[in-house]
């Protein structure tokens, strides 16, 4: 399973067998359950996790109780509590499986170890993070614009399966719709 | 001048006078004036701006003709679009300067030459974006979870001296909300 975080690293910097071995060794496998938390808000966050297969969800919840769905993963994303795993703080975010599944994992020692020694996977990890953040800036821009509909496509495009895997309540959480918002955006 | 963008950078890593030096040139400086555009919508997009001092925005215009503002700009930090600075498109974005100032500016070509034959500084972009990707999901979280007021506080912390520096409709526009949410904002 193993070959399925070389393919991603890989479309970014390139690798050789050794230096795939040596990455790898600051990896963990961990498998998930259905409905198992890997990270439960108040937790300290250790791991930031790259799926190999399955489903997962990060998110808050808030004073009322409500959740607010921010991330799915699934096969070939990563998902953690990126502030209190960058900052060493305790999590404010719930991830939650929401189908069985198997993760590698590096702790945050680890992948400061990696990028210290393989400048290439330093290139790797800055890259994937100018990735994110655009995707991110352009998530705000619907948000900010009111623009239900470009969200909706912008995840259909990002995870084309979602729709089938996951209840729509909790794709109306993560656009920030209302459930009958949400059933308008599907018939159109 | 360039003491500003040293020190910025040693928040992260530290350098030797030397290296500093190496980095610097890498940069050219760029004067603006209030109303200048720095990157209009459709323009091929080169440079990542490090402003120094002065007040800029980022902003989107939908099919309407409607600005919705993305980001604000000040001393000490960094804008561009991303997405089209980083996979060589043309803009989306105006970056349009609402102050007069002076920046910083480094190409793609540079940065990567930089990353590529100075490690500390591929780490420092690492860096960089893992903490902007920490702000961009609380701003996504705040933004689902329609709570204009912690919208409006944490943008009172990124940048403390922004609303007597903008007319009000731009802080609304940057929160997503109308100019009557605002003002209730504002009063309590």
């Amino acid at each position: 399973m193993s070959k399925i975080l070389r393919e991603h690293i890989e479309k970014i910097i390139s690798l050789t067998d050794e230096e795939f071995e040596f990455v790898l060794s600051h990896f963990s496998q961990k498998r998930f359950l259905k409905h198992q938390f890997l990270i439960q808000e108040g937790d300290f966050v250790n791991n930031d996790f790259f799926i190999l297969n399955g489903l997962l969800k990060a998110s808050h919840r808030n004073e009322e109780n409500k959740e607010h769905i921010l991330q799915f993963a699934t096969e070939n994303s990563w998902i953690t509590d990126p502030q209190a795993y960058n900052n060493q703080t305790i999590a404010t975010l719930n991830i939650q499986c929401l189908e069985d599944g198997n993760s590698l994992f590096i702790t945050l020692e680890n992948r400061e170890k990696l990028c210290n020694s393989l400048h290439k996977m330093e290139s790797f990890f800055r890259k994937k993070a100018t990735k994110e953040h655009i995707l991110l800036q352009r998530r705000i821009l619907c948000l900010i614009s009111n623009n239900a509909k470009n969200r909706y496509e912008d995840l259909l495009k990002q995870y084309p399966s979602l729709i089938q895997r996951v209840p729509k309540t909790m794709i109306a959480s993560y656009l920030g719709v209302s459930r009958e918002t949400l059933s308008r955006l599907i018939t159109n």
